[in-house]
């Protein structure tokens, strides 16, 4: 059944999961997720509160100048007016109508003890704060869906005033009235019920916003879906306050792929691996390995009782075929595993090993090894391919020796800090010692091994550093732990990631750096 | 409704659990989560395999020496006898028969494919096997539990046959027959259908055991047992191959909180925060703050916009009362968050600020400016409870006076980096030039601070530095970025976190630093 166009995907990462603890996120990090998202072909991402916080509103600036969507409209979130003004004279209501998003999704109160506890106002006031706010808002022609907050608990204690809100709002011309379990207390067969009357009740298009406080997220938005609604919110990687909202992944997977339901443009669903790590990065919130469809671990087989029936038959063991979500089979602890994953990787990278058993086994012990001590080969294919050069060639690529190097940190007088690195190498016979300055000590390393090495080598010119991750294992040790350092550099084509590890981040960072560099001259140099 | 006793809390996180990627469990680290199992009061406790491998044959013997449970019965967990041998003379029956563990959860194919690619067999030897090995066990005085494994596929694939599995197994004396959803990709309408039509057809006790692959574990096991089931399988934490199995304390505490089924001994469902977390002390997989129930983000709030509701009333911000589960509510003081929640923060920390809008106003208007510039205060109370008092007091809190600090990092002859800081300071009106040594920069800076200020100050001796976090904000601009450090201190008897921010990673880790003995020495002043 293609629903895409009539059924609605809705992201609320940016402004509901951002309320994660632990979560936050400049307008850049906003800006690259919502470009995520877009490939991911959700149909609505909501960007935020503008007017209630500068990142917000400059996000909603620079969305407007810079963010080309293919598939996404984005939608600005905020509250109906205040009690006793006019909606026109709301500034908030304002910043909604300009904030270029053209979708607002308007949050309102459908709980009666919410609106005079909360808003410290009237039940009436509060329906004409509803009415007022999307009448306006539909008059200056935005599209206007309702965030009906504390739906759920609000039909226990009052039904008939929570369904008066909804009814309120879609016959001023809200197209969508989305029933929020904010408190995230609720159960798939309660859900199914309130949808239910709520659809007879008012007629009203109906949309399911669900938080994960008890466990059932995903299978309450299901349950809405199942009962008539047809917008679904939820967060990439589950992000959310406290327990999470629902993640909005595993819910397009279990619609298209298990309930017949094609809610994506079709051929997007098998990016959402992809997608989600690639979110994950920008959060630096670490993926959970064992997230439903896309976690590293979601098709990874102890390998050993059933390896000969996962041969014949891998879909008696798996609930579906992980390709479909861009997810990859992984079968663990047997080296069989290891080494046809190594063999395929060399593959990839020019390196025919089908022939050589033995240099096979050599490299797999070493990344296991080198694994084991904190090293990780996913994300950086060009260290991994140095290993592999190293086992192949018998020598690790090398262009230049380094005798030694040191760098210091110090606060100047103005109390700011500074760091200053000195290198001493032999590149091309020839013997440097050169200093470089930075803001900090792997900016001032970077400066003096690629002032030396550019010596030789002119071409490091143009290789840059574009990123640097930094991450602490073993978590408990405080400074004590090992760090590992993910360094990105960039040549202007094409960039390429290197990995380094020590107990001092400093010499994890340099590993990383000159990994970085090896591997670009190398690339020149074949 | 009070079902403790006749409903079965079957926990699997020592079989099951264990086969989560990344988890290696000792027989004294089984020994340990038993005996946390048993003070939650689960009735049956699945120890693992006797015989398949020697940690489990040894876990068995030392269970049956050392363990004395109060609540729980321990259960050994093994296959049918196989093909073509009397059940009596398969030496993995008798490990089972003789582990002394006095339940046992026989695993049987019930999928007809299985049988035959996995098994080998016939289906009638199949059946053959499930009758004999329940009979053999049940003459020995056995309690015996079936597990049919990839129950609802078979179903699917071959109802009849899926069925007659089940029922040879209740004809034999299974008390129960457990479905396992081993694939784990049921929803909860199909779980329920399976569920009713499997009691209907075969009037045996029904048990469901789920994996979360499609998100929905803790959805599917509750709809069997709406549908019927009086037995449940899962792991504490929801540990678990792929995915990982129910989460069993969201399941239980669904089922007492929001079901009205008591089925935990009553009174002991609120140590399971506490029995959660010591759990993942002994597995070493950080516990998941956004986990349902027992997350330490589970009752945290940040919004502004609740924040002034929360004040008047708690419970309209929860789904229940977090004491029941042993969790407890946070604040979190975030750059969303409006001047409720400083307020509210204040109050928690001992200030009252309700008398001081503007001062207030002053402190909300500074953790946003400051949030803009990368700081986070949500997990760094601490550095909020100085900056509160800097604005309260009208002056930073103090102890010693900072003149300067450096710190060098560089190879040793032997290719290792070390680190060594200098700090020079006023503390107690003397001035100290201390120099300290450490594997990294930021660890050198510890040690070179702490022995300063320790001359004035020798409480500091007792702090120890015990986690340690970077990240990296606005990544793409590579080593350029600014950085934020988050540090946990503790004095022995309880931590705080504080945060530093800057270009420079030193520079950061020096302000966290810097907030973390203040606010040690402060506690200890006041």
């Amino acid at each position: 059944m293609d629903l895409h166009g009539s059924f609605h995907v809705y992201d609320t990462t940016l402004r509901d999961g951002a309320q994660q603890e632990g979560l936050n996120l400049s307008v850049a990090d906003k800006l690259s997720i919502a470009r995520q998202l877009d490939g991911l072909g959700v149909g609505y991402i909501e960007g935020g509160w503008p007017g209630s916080n500068p990142k917000d509103t400059e996000f909603f600036r620079r969305a407007s100048q810079e963010l080309e969507l293919t598939h996404a409209k984005l939608a600005a979130f905020g509250a109906t007016r205040r009690a006793g003004v006019r909606a026109a004279d709301d500034p908030l209501v304002a910043a909604l109508r300009d904030s270029g998003a053209g979708v607002v999704t308007l949050v309102a109160k459908s709980h009666d003890r919410h609106v005079e506890l909360a808003l410290r106002t009237t039940l009436e006031e509060n329906l004409a704060m509803v009415r007022d706010t999307v009448t306006h808002l539909r008059e200056e022609g935005q599209t206007v869906f309702l965030d009906a907050e504390h739906f759920f608990d609000g039909y226990r204690a009052n039904r008939a005033y929570a369904l008066e809100v909804l009814r309120t709002a879609a016959e001023a011309g809200a197209e969508v009235v989305a029933l929020c379990d904010t408190n995230g207390g609720m159960l798939p067969d309660w859900v199914s019920d309130v949808v239910l009357d709520v659809i007879e009740s008012t007629g009203a298009r109906v949309g399911i916003h669900a938080h994960n406080d008890s466990g059932c997220a995903v299978a309450n938005s299901l349950a809405a879906v199942a009962a008539g609604a047809s917008h679904v919110q939820g967060c990439i990687n589950g992000y959310g306050e406290r327990t999470g909202n629902a993640d909005l992944v595993t819910v397009v997977a279990n619609l298209e792929l298990k309930l017949d339901r094609s809610v994506l443009p079709q051929g997007l669903l098998k990016e959402a691996t992809r997608i989600a790590h690639a979110v994950a990065e920008v959060t630096n919130v670490p993926p959970a390995s064992r997230q439903p469809y896309v976690g590293t671990s979601a098709f990874a087989h102890k390998a050993g009782l059933h390896a000969s029936a996962i041969k014949v038959d891998p879909d008696l063991y798996q609930h579906l075929d992980p390709l479909v979500v861009g997810n990859d089979m992984r079968l663990l602890v047997s080296d069989m595993a290891g080494r046809a994953s190594i063999e395929l990787k060399g593959k990839e990278l020019g390196y025919d090993l089908s022939e050589d058993r033995e240099l096979v086994t050599r490299v797999t012990d070493r990344v296991k090894q080198m694994e084991q001590g904190g090293y990780t080969f996913e994300a950086a294919d060009a260290s991994f391919e140095l290993l592999l050069a190293e086992e192949v060639e018998g020598a690790r690529p090398s262009y230049f020796d380094v005798e030694s190097w040191r760098v210091i940190t110090e606060t100047r007088t103005d109390g700011e800090a500074v760091s200053e690195a000195t290198v001493k190498l032999t590149a091309a016979g020839v013997r440097y010692v050169v200093t470089g300055e930075g803001n900090g000590p792997v900016n001032a390393l970077d400066a003096a091994l690629r002032e030396a090495i550019g010596q030789a080598f002119p071409e490091v010119a143009k290789f840059e550093l574009i990123d640097y991750k930094v991450r602490i294992l073993d978590q408990g040790h405080g400074t004590d732990a090992i760090t590992r350092v993910l360094i990105e550099t960039s040549d202007g084509e094409s960039s390429w990631v290197t990995v380094g590890v020590g107990a001092n981040v400093i010499e994890a960072s340099w590993g990383a750096l000159v990994d970085g560099l090896t591997f670009g001259l190398r690339r020149q140099h074949r």
